[in-house]
C-alpha cells in the first residue's frame, strides 16, 4: 500500500525531471542506430540509442514512418539458415549452450529491438503508438506484418491480465483522464464535460478501467455502467438528461452501457472479458442488492447485413425479429455469429435475454440497426458453462422469446422465399 | 498521480478480498493441467487452471516441485520437425499466417505456460519463487536448462529496466517491507530492528530500491548509502554507533556501501547499474552540495586467490598492494576482472579509486581480504567513456595511488619468482 | 506519509459509506435541539443532534434560516449576570474550579454550539456554508453580530495557517477540484474547460491552493501564476492564446496574476499572505532560475475614486499618472491605501514596481481601472522590513518610476485647480 | 481522495525542507517575545515569533519551563476590570464594535498565545507536548492550572471530532508509527517488533488509531482488536503465542482487549468513545459475520479496593463475586462506578456481560484484580439507551449471571458482617 503511494511520488518527481533533460541528437541513420541498439552490449548505450531513437521517429512524417518500419522489419529478419543451424546443434547435444544459441536464432531481432526500445522509462506508451502508426499503414508488406505480430507477441506479454490495474473512474478523477474518457468514448459519444459528468457523477452511475502500471495515465478499456430497477429497454431512458438518479440501494440491475477500447495500438490483446468480469465482481461486492448484470447493447452491422440479404424489417417482419436471426444464424466462417459484439458477449459465456426496438433512437441507431439493441446478460453460474458450449459446440443460448422472435423471422424468411 | 493513488486503493481492496476465495481443486496431475492451460482458448479456464496449478505447486515438496519441472520442461518442449516445416512454409511463401504458424512452432510452449501462468492477479512473484526453486536443483539435466532459459527470457521482458519503480526506503517505509530489508541485505548484515533504523533514520543515511509494479510488496534490488564529508575509508567509520549524523547539507559525497538483490529467482536480469545511476540522479537533484559518488566495496574472493597463487600479504608485501594487483591483474576466461564486485562496478563505467587497509576488521572481513576494501567512484561525466573502454578495450581505471600498489605488488612478487 | 496514504482509504471510505445512511427527524422546533445540544453530557446525542440540526437547517429557506439565526443568538447569547458572578468567584479565590467556572460563563453559549456541531464529520463545510448564509442577511441586529463574531473566531482559531495544507493545481487535479477553480476565479473569468487547461496544463503555468484537512474538497484560496521572461506589462499578453509556451527553466520571473478567495463564509479568516509566500518558497525550490516575484494587479476601484475626486486622465494627465497618485495618496481612515489590492500587497511587504496603461483592455478593466494594471514586487530579502515600515510608519514603497508618476500627477492637480 | 494524495506529497516535500532552515534566535527574554507575540498585527512577525519561542522552549529544562509556564500564565493573565468595562458597553450599547471588545477582553490573552504558537506548521504536535509538561509539573498554582484549562479549551476545539480520521494500522504501516505502538501499548505491554507483529498481522488481528491531520505522525488512541468465535475468557487465550489463526470469515466476535491513550499532553479530550464506535462499524461493514462486539478489560484497581474495604477473596467469596460486587456497587462521589474502565464503558452504553477467573495470570493481573477480567459487551441497538439510563438514572446494566455473583458477594459479605 505504502509502496504504491511512494510510487506516486517517483512519478510526480519524473514529471519535474523531464523538464531538463535536453538530447544532443547522433546524426547517423536510424537504421543504423536500430542495428547497435540490438548489437550493444552495454546498458547505458541501450538508453541512450532508445531514447534517440524514439525521439526521432517522433518527428517522423507518416512516409518516414514507413521507411523505418520497412527497414527494421527487413533488417532485422529472421535468418532462416541461423535458426536451422542453431536448431540441428542444440537436437544433436542439447545443452545450456545450444538452446540458449537456438532460442537467440529463432526469435527476429524484431522483438530484441522493441524489448530494448522498451528500457526507456515512458518507452511503453511510445511503442504503443508506433504499432498504431504501423497498424495505420495497412500495407501488404510480409515483412511489415511480421513486425506487426512481433510487437503483438510482446504487447501479449506486456499487457498480461496480471499486470492491469483495475479503477473506478468519476468525477474525482483527474482531469487529464477523464479528457481521454470522451475523446475515446466509441459506443455513446460523450459531448462535453457536463455530458461526461451525467455519465460519472449521479449516485447511480459508474465506470471503471484497466490501467497498465507503466502508462498510469492512459486507460486501456473502460465501461460505463447504470444502476437501475428492472432491465432498461432503450438508451435513451438510460441517458435521458431529466431522469433522477436512484439512490444506490435501490438498484437490483448494473447495466453494462458501453464499452470502449482506448488503443489502436493494442490490437488484438484483448482485456473486455476480463474487464466485465471483475468490474462486476467489484460492484457485487459494494453492492450486495444487485442481482441482475447485463448489457444494453448496439448491432453495428444489422441493417447492412439485412439489406445484404434482403432480410430488412416490413409489415409482416419485426425489426426485432430481423435481429434475431441475425444474431443467432448469422455466422462467419469460424461459425461463430457475424455480430462483432454478440460474438464477444457469447464467447464470455453471456446469454441473449431481450431485444429491444426503439431501442436506440438516434440518427447512428436508427442507421445501423433499425433503432434496435440487446440485452445479453451474464449469470455468472452459468457463464463458464455458456463459454464452453459457445467455443466446443458452437452454440448460442438464448431466452425462449428471443428464440421465438428468430423462429418467426426465419418462417416469414422462408415463407417469402419460395 | 492520481491514478497511482486509485491503484493504492485497489491493491488494498484486493487484500481484502483474497480471503474469502476457497479453491476447489480438479484431481487431474499437474502435468495435465499444464498441458490444458497451453491449449485451451478459454481466458476464463486460463484463470482457473492457473490458480490451480499454482496453488498445487505451492504445497509440493522439493522432489515433487522437480518432477513438475521435469514434466513441463518435456512435455511442453520444442518440436523441431514443426518448426523446420513452419520455417520452411514462411520462407517459401511469407505472409501474416505462415509468419504467425512460425513465431508459434518457434517458440516452445513452455513460454506460453509461464505467460498464461502470469495471467492470474499475483502470479509474478509466484513465478520468481518458482524460478528461485528451479535453481535450486541445481541438476545438470538440458530440458530443465531450457525451461530455466525460458523462465530467465521472460523475466527480462517483465522486469525491463522500463517497468521498474525506483523508491525511497525510510523509517516511514512499511514494516513489511522493511523487514525484508534485514533479510536481503547481504553484505553487512542488519542484526535486528535498531540496527536497521540506524541505517536508514539518521539524516546521513539513505536507502533505495527497485520495485516492480506487480510485486508491489517485494523489493527487488536495494543499495544503501552514507553521506559523509570525504571518502571514507573503512565500513567501522561508516557503521559506527556512536558518531554523530551529519546534517544533510553538510555532506559532499554519497558511499555506496551496500547493494543487495533481493531475488535469488531473478539471477541473471541485472538491475545494478541503473540502480546506482538513477539513485545519483535522485540525490544529486535534492542534495546540490554531494559532488562525489563513490563505493565502499568488499573484495569477497581476495584472500582465496591469493592463497592459490601464493601472493598472501607479508612483509614486503602489503594487503591493499596485494588487493592492487588482484583487482587490477586477475582476469577471468572473458579478459574482465576476476572479482565479481570490480566487474560490476568497472563495467559500469566506475574507476578504482582507493583501496584501504582495516577497513573491515570484521571476522568476515579479516577472513575474505585480509580487511581490505575498495572505493570505487562514479564520475558520471566520463562513465560513459570509461564503461567503453571495459569493454571494447578490456581497460581498468584505477588513480595512480591504486596503479602504484599494483606496480609494487608486480615487483615483489617477479623481485621472489626467480 | 503513509499516515495520509491511509486517509485517503478512510475518505474514499466515507464516500461509500455515506449513502446508506437515512435520518429519522426528531419533530421539535430547532432551537429546541439547539439548546439541548449545548446542554447534554452525552458524547451520542451530540452527534445525533448535530446531524439532525445541520440536515433541517439545510432544508430552511431563507427566512427559515434567518429565523433559526436569530433564534440561536439570543437564546445561546451571554447571562452577563452569570459573568460578573463567576469573575467575582475567580478573583476571589482563583482556582481550577472557579477559573473553569468563569470561563464557560464569559463564552456565550453559541460557541459551544458552533463547536458541537462540528464534531459531526464533514460539519466544517456545512458551517462555513451557514456563515455564508449569515453574512447575505445583512442585517443591523447586533444578536446576530454577535453571533457572526462567535463563528469568526473559532474559524480563525480552525483555519490556523499550521493546519493548512498547500497543494498545486494542474491538469492533473480531480474534476471536482477543477470545476470550483473555475466557479471561483474571481479577478479574470475562466471561460469554459479548455480555458482552464490553457490556465494550468502549459509548461510555464502553475496555480497553487491552499486546503484545509476537513474540507478536502473545498480550495479556500488560489493563486494562478504565469512563468515568464522579464515583467510583463498586460494582462492580454499572459493570457494569449496564440503564445508559445515557455520552457520552464527558460523562465527567470514568476507573475502572481490572480488571487480568489473561494469561501465567502470564511470572511475575515486572511490567507492570502502566506500563501504567496509558501508559493514563492515553493517554486523557488523547484526552479532555481527564478529571480523574480512579482504580481500583475488589477485597481478596482480607480475610476470610481477619479471620477468622484475629479481626476481624471485627460489630455494632461495619463491614466497611469492617476493610478499612480491614487495608489500613494488615496488613504482611508486608518491612514493606508484606499485601494484593498494594494493595501494587501503592500501590507505583506510589496512594493509598488510599475504601472502599465492598456494592460487589462477588456471592458472590465477599461471600465475600472482605464486599462491600467500594477505590478507588485515581491523581494523577499526586504518584505519584513517594508512590512513594518507599511503598519508602523505607513510608509509605501515605489520605484523612482512609479512616484515620479505620481509626483507628475500631483503637479498637474495642483496647477488645474488653483 | 485526489486531494489528500496531494497532502502526501506536500508532507513529503515538507520533510525535506526542514533540513535547510537554520533560525537566528532573538537574545530576548522569552516572557517578552510572549508579549510581542500576541502584540504584533504582522502574520510574518508572528510566524518568526512563534518558531522562536517553540525552539527555544524546547532547550529550557524542567526549571526553566516551569518558569516559563509561571511567567505566561501571570503575564497573559485576565484583566477583571477590562472585562466588566467592555461587559459594560456592550450591555448597554450592543453592537459588533463593543461584542469584540468584551470577546477580547473576556479571554486571556494565554489563548491567543497559543493559538498564535499553532500557525507554525507542526506546532500542534509541539504544543500537545508542551502541555504535556506542564501537566508533569503537578503544581498547585491556580494561574499555571489557569494556563492548563486554557490549553484544554483550545485542545477541545482543535481534537474536535469532526477533524479526526480513524486509519487501521497493521503490519504494512510505517514503522516510525508502529514503534510508537509499541511504546504507547498500555494494557499488554508488547515486548517488541515480534510480539508487535504477532498483535497485527495475523488474518484474525486489527489493530485502529486516530489521527489528527497536522500530527500525521502520533497516533492519540489506538484498540487492539481479536477476531474470535465466541466470546474468550482470557487474555491468555487471545495472545498465546502458539494459536492457530481463524480465518477472517470464521470469526463472529470482535474483541477490544486493549484501548491506549498516546497523548498524555491531550488529557480531558475523550477518543474512546468514538473510537469504539467507529471502529466496530467499520469491522462490520467489512466482516459481515460478526455479531458480536465486546471488550476483555482488566480491572485495575480490584484488589486495592478488595484490601481497603475487607472484601477479599477467601474460600467462600470467589474473585469473581468480589470484581462483580465491586463493579456494581462500588460508586464515587457521582454516584458512577469507582472503577475507570467499567465507567467508561458503561458510560458508552455496554453491558457488564461476563467476569471471569484466571483470565490474566500475569503478575501484574494477579496484583491488581486476583487474575479477573470483565468482558464489556456492546449491543449497538440498545447502546444508546442504556448509555442514557446510565447517565440519567446511574443505571448498571448486567447479565444475571454477573448480578447473581454480586448478590452472593452482597449476602457473603452480610453474613460475615454481624
Amino acid at each position: 500500500m505504502t509502496v504504491l503511494a511512494d510510487l506516486l511520488i517517483s512519478i510526480f518527481e519524473r514529471t519535474y525531471k523531464r523538464v531538463s533533460d535536453p538530447i544532443t541528437f547522433d546524426q547517423r541513420p536510424l537504421s543504423e542506430l536500430a542495428h547497435e541498439l540490438v548489437s550493444t552490449r552495454s546498458e547505458t548505450r541501450v538508453l541512450t540509442l532508445a531514447r534517440e531513437i524514439l525521439s526521432r521517429y517522433h518527428l517522423l512524417d507518416a512516409a518516414g514512418k514507413a521507411r523505418f518500419f520497412s527497414d527494421v522489419a527487413q533488417q532485422l529478419n529472421l535468418d532462416p539458415t541461423r535458426v536451422r543451424e542453431t536448431l540441428f546443434d542444440y537436437e544433436r547435444s542439447p545443452s545450456r549452450r545450444t538452446y540458449r544459441a537456438y532460442t537467440e536464432a529463432a526469435e527476429p531481432k524484431r522483438q530484441e529491438f522493441i524489448r530494448r526500445l522498451n528500457q526507456m522509462p515512458g518507452a511503453t506508451e511510445q511503442l504503443v503508438k508506433m504499432r498504431s502508426d504501423l497498424l495505420a499503414l495497412a500495407t501488404q508488406d510480409p515483412n511489415i506484418d511480421a513486425l506487426d505480430l512481433d510487437f503483438l507477441h510482446l504487447f501479449s506479454s506486456w499487457f498480461n491480465r496480471g499486470f492491469l490495474v483495475l479503477r473506478p473512474i468519476n468525477w474525482q478523477s483527474p482531469a487529464h483522464i477523464l479528457e481521454k474518457i470522451i475523446a475515446y468514448e466509441a459506443v455513446h459519444a460523450i459531448q462535453n464535460w457536463d455530458d461526461l459528468r451525467r455519465r460519472l457523477e449521479p449516485t447511480d452511475r459508474r465506470c471503471y478501467a484497466f490501467f497498465h502500471p507503466s502508462m498510469p495515465d492512459e486507460p486501456l478499456i473502460f465501461v460505463e455502467i447504470a444502476l437501475t430497477q428492472g432491465i432498461p429497454n432503450s438508451i435513451q431512458s438510460v441517458l435521458s438528461q431529466d431522469r433522477t438518479p436512484l439512490l444506490t440501494q435501490e438498484a437490483d440491475t448494473a447495466v453494462f452501457y458501453s464499452i470502449s477500447n482506448c488503443q489502436s495500438g493494442l490490437m488484438g490483446v484483448s482485456f473486455g472479458n476480463f474487464l466485465i468480469k471483475q468490474v462486476a465482481a467489484d460492484l457485487a461486492l459494494g453492492l450486495p442488492n444487485l442481482s441482475t448484470f447485463v448489457t444494453l447493447s448496439p448491432i453495428p452491422d444489422l441493417s447492412k447485413w439485412a439489406e445484404k440479404n434482403a432480410i430488412v424489417p416490413c409489415d409482416t417482419l419485426s425489426p426485432s425479429e430481423v435481429a434475431a436471426t441475425y444474431l443467432l444464424d448469422a455466422k462467419n466462417s469460424a461459425g461463430h455469429p457475424l455480430d462483432p459484439v454478440a460474438r464477444f458477449h457469447l464467447g464470455n459465456g453471456a446469454i441473449i435475454h431481450a431485444i429491444h426496438e426503439s431501442a436506440d433512437t438516434s440518427d447512428k441507431g436508427i442507421a445501423q440497426s433499425y433503432g434496435t439493441m440487446v440485452n445479453y446478460l451474464y449469470d455468472f453460474d452459468v457463464v463458464e458453462k455458456k463459454h464452453e458450449m459457445f467455443f466446443n459446440k458452437r452454440l448460442i443460448s438464448a431466452t425462449s422469446t428471443v428464440s421465438a422472435k428468430a423462429e418467426r423471422a426465419r418462417k416469414t424468411i422462408s415463407d417469402e422465399r419460395p
